[in-house]
Parts: C-alpha cells; structure tokens; sequence
C-alpha cells in the first residue's frame, strides 16, 4: 500500500517517532542521531558542544505573547539547554511566501533580534529563499543553534526515586495558538509561555544542583516528553496531576475542547529530573526566579522498568498516559 | 508605500542583497554576519569553525542530474568548502507538505544519506514538520553546517593580478531546472552540476595553492558572485568570455532563450582567486580531477577600484556585467 504524510507525522508524537526511526534515523545511520535527542552533543577542537535544529511553521505567525521569530530563537534556545549547553551561535533561515509584507517581516525580524541578544546569542548566518503565492504559508524559519556544553546530561543518569520538576503551568503554548487561530485570543486571558529558558538551566547548573536530564516539552507536551524520556531510560515515571500546575483559564478551555492538557505544546517549560535529595534545593531556585514562582514537583522516576508513564489522577485514580498519537492542536510551532 | 516580497527577493541578485542588508543584517547585527559571506568563521574551544545555512525549496525536487536530498547536502557542503571549511556535521530540518508520498521522501532521504556519507560528514540532529495540504510545496529541507577551517579566506586577501578559475562549465543546475519544469527534461542532455566541492578544495590547499579566496556561484550564477566579490575587495575583475566553459547544448538553451549563460545558476562549480603565479599549478591540479576536466582560467583582478565586473566578450568588445536584478530561473535551489 502507498503511504502518504498525515498532519499526525509532524505531531511529535507516536507517528512523528515512526517516521524519525523508520526514515531518517535509518537512512542517515550515526551515533549521534542514534540518540533521537533534541540536540546531538559533538566535540570541536577538543570541546563538547551540542547542535541542534528546528524548522518554525506555527499558524498563525503572531500569537499572544510571541511569533514566530521569537519562538525560533526561544526553541533552538531551549533545545541547547535542555543538553545543559550555553547558547553560542545561531543560524537563521527563512522561507517566505511572494507577496509577504516587507513590515511583517521586519517586525518578525526585530523580535528575533530582541530575543537573540537577551540570550547573548549571536545569529551569524543565514539564508533567504522566496517561494511564488500559494507555496509556502507567508512564512517559515528555520533556527539552527550551537551551544557549549556546560553538563553532560544523558537519560541514563536516569535512576528510581529522581523527583520530575517543572518550572510552571502547562498548555499555554498550544493554546494561545489554537485562541488566535479560533479569532477568540480577545477573550481569553490564555498567552503563549514562549521563553528561552538558558537563564534557568544555568542558575541550577551554577547551583550545582545534581540535574540528571532535562527535557523541554513541546510538540506533544508532557505527555510526549514524558514517554520519550521513559522509553529511553527504561524505568516507568508517576506524575501527580494535582501537582502539574495550569492556570484556570488553561484548565477551562481544555475541559470545554476535550482537550488534556498534558498534550498540549510548551515552548517555556522544562522537565527536569533531579537527584532525590537535591529536588527540595532545585524548586526553591526555580521559584526564586520571577517567572518561576508556580514551578512544582510533579512526580518521579520508579523503580519498574516498564517504561510506562502513570498519572495519578486528582480523582485518586491513576492511569497510563501514553504518547499523544495524533496532534491535537497542529502547527504550533 | 507598503511593500511586498517578490519572487526577486529570493533571486541571489541585487534585491535580495538589499533585503538581507536592510532588514536582517541590520536587526541581528553582528560581526560574523556583517561580512554577508556564505558561512561565517567562529570560534569554538580554540579552533576556528565555520558555519552556514540554506533552505532548499527547489522545483521540482527531482531534475536531471539530483534531487532535493543531493542538492541539499552539496550545497551546503560548498558554502563550507568555500570558505576553506572541511565538513563535519550537517543538521537536517524537513517541512512537508501533507499528502507527500513516503516512497518518495525516503528516496531522497537516501539521497542525502549517501552524499553525506560520501562527503564523510554526520548528519547529527533533525527536525520534522508536516504542513496541511496545500501550504508548503511538497518538501523543503534545511541544512546547516559546521566545518574546519583549514585557511582563513577573505576577500580583502583579493589583490590585483589574482588569477580567477572554475572548476568547469556554467549555468548547467539552473538549466535542467528550466528544462524539468518545462518538461522537455528528455529532449536535452542538460544535466545539474549538482556536486560536493570539498575534494577539490581539499587537493588545493594541501597543494599549498596561494588561494586567496573562493566562492561557489549558486543563485545568480558568475555575475552574482562576481560583483559580490568585486564589492566586497573594492577591486574590478575582468572576465573573459571564451575562456569561460560551457556545454554546447547549455549554450543553444540559452540562446534560444535569451539567458545569459553567467546569472544561470551552479551547484557543482567554485570560483577560484588565486595569487597569480599559482595559477597554472592550480589549473593544473582542478584539471587533474576526472570531473574538472574543463577547469579554466577564466579572468583576473585589475587594480582599477571600482568594484565594476567586465565581461570581455567573445566578439572582441568589453561591457560590464551587472548583479542580476530578477530572477532568471527562480526556485532553483
């Protein structure tokens, strides 16, 4: 039977994870992609850098609380961070539909810019190709981010008893996007938590605080994240949903849309998984930080190696969480 | 006024020069990206890495001679060959258009894996995403590079009485474009260029060839890169027509339609500034490689400043061979 590409191949979740083993993981064969990281860690002149790369296509191209020029800064960002590793330098390159507004661009553009030199980041390269009406949607950039790798983190440091953190509310990426794209953003208090997250990652590595591995989750939010992560350390994870902050407006729209939240896209978020002793240490800096007051412990790595990802429901059950398999809100980043 | 994007906006000719000046250089000013050079040369633990990124919208994706896979992994390699860069890891970012068949993508997936094996250069990280029918063509692929950098190139090293010399002959990728697009693919024997560089490159500089600079002529073909380069050393170059290679059949398209054979675009072909008593070993070394066969010295650097390019023609005259404003051929890579 001839297979075509669903919107579900780009979901980041089940099939998204078929197409990466079955296509390009085995066709372009290496240790590096081996590890189906969001980044690759690979030395250069004798030091440990890590390369990471995402091509931006979110609809629609301005959102509550960013666009698309500062979420591909932010996500190649976060991407680097997640690795324990510095953002250096970035590459930018961009797609652009005929008949794009100059204005549109230059306002994508300056918040790139903005966002790059908060992160200290310099873009040092980039390309422009531009593609007749109707064949690309106004716009798509591609970041691509070198970073210089402070800790090495590997989910084989993974162990029973590490605490799963997060640094706040969950969903308000995914739908920010789904409010705009709905013409309802007006009336509903819901921003994207789009934000580079280095600063954090950095404050707890400083810290010294004994991170084992990190894991920003985007497409196919914490669910996703947390099955990947699961898959590739061997032991199953039990997370609190009464712990997983969410703001209430999250909360409502989701029960409204039948949407769980646990799937929907972060682009501010990280998971981290901390020694056991140290997990006290590593929420109180994360909630020292502004932005980071409603950071939670939301759960733990067990001891079964089962590889399954349990959700102890606020209703005193628990279930298994799987790996979202279609996207719920798509092109959200 | 409002402006807008057109298709020459992504021409590699003047207007895109002046988009890349006005609005990206200005927001993410920078040293690295101010020189405007295809890759930009940092700093990495001590060592001195180069960096580069295209995006690769070329219609269509399959042509005489490669694919979208090929081109995007030589063209890449090339921007990193030019800048005297040795290949070592490539990122790989896809946007597909929903609908596209599986076949197909893995066909030039495979693609890619083999020149980059070939190139021995890993593709280390990746990035999926699938766009609804409709708001991408088919496939877009992203590719960005770090290399070494073997000699600091640069045209300021560019003085008066620097022989130029290419690899072989013009405007052979932009023409079997043209030629599969029109559908008359079968009718000619045009084929791309389409071709990793690094080897050459390689050969001259183990050579100790007095390389002073190089440059591959991709979009825009000989005339873009040209007067980039005679804008960037200050220097007017002078070309001379006959000595410029090109196939029979490619020189026939052109007349029939009315191209200049130097805005047509190369994927397989470098420019070569080389310190004038160097240039016979160096022609002498491209012409030793199978495939450069028809390597040629082509021009020289005058002591004239006036960043003009002259074309001295066949029929005996002299004219000045402007930067190509529109697009002869758009979507070519």
């Amino acid at each position: 039977m001839k297979e075509y590409i669903s919107l579900s191949h780009g979901s980041g979740g089940a099939l998204t994870r078929k197409l990466v083993h079955e296509i390009f993981a085995a066709a372009f064969d290496n240790a590096y992609l081996r590890k189906l990281d969001d980044a690759s860690v690979v030395t250069l002149a004798g030091g440990r850098y890590a390369m990471t790369t995402d091509s931006f296509v979110v609809d629609p191209i301005v959102f509550p609380g960013g666009d698309i020029g500062k979420l591909a800064v932010c996500g190649t960002v976060n991407d680097l961070a997640s690795c324990g590793a510095e953002p250096k330098y970035l590459s930018a390159s961009f797609v652009i539909e005929e008949g794009f507004a100059l204005g549109s661009l230059r306002t994508i553009v300056s918040s790139m810019a903005r966002e790059a030199r908060e992160q200290k980041t310099a873009i040092v390269t980039g390309d422009t190709k531009v593609v007749p009406r109707g064949k690309a949607d106004k716009l798509f950039i591609n970041t691509t981010g070198i970073g210089f790798v402070h800790k090495l983190l590997d989910t084989k440091k993974i162990r029973p008893g590490d605490k799963i953190l997060i640094n706040g509310p969950v969903a308000q990426h995914g739908l920010s996007i789904l409010a705009s794209r709905q013409g309802f953003e007006g009336r509903t208090s819901i921003k994207s938590d789009c934000k580079s997250l280095w600063g954090i990652v950095k404050l707890l590595l400083q810290e010294h605080v004994d991170v084992h591995f990190m894991r920003d989750p985007t497409r196919g939010g914490v669910s996703a994240a947390a099955n990947e992560i699961a898959q590739s350390c061997g032991f199953s994870l039990a997370l609190l949903e009464k712990r997983i902050p969410a703001t209430a407006s999250c909360r409502s729209l989701c029960e409204i849309l039948g949407l769980e939240p646990l799937d929907i896209a972060n682009e501010g978020k990280m998971l981290f998984f901390v020694g056991e002793s140290d997990a006290p240490k590593a929420l109180r800096l994360l909630r020292s930080v502004p932005s980071c007051r409603q950071a939670a412990l939301i759960g733990e790595v067990l001891s079964e190696k089962k590889s399954k990802v349990y959700l102890e429901t606020s209703a005193g059950g628990s279930r298994v969480l799987g790996m979202p398999v279609t996207d719920a809100i798509p092109r959200i980043c």
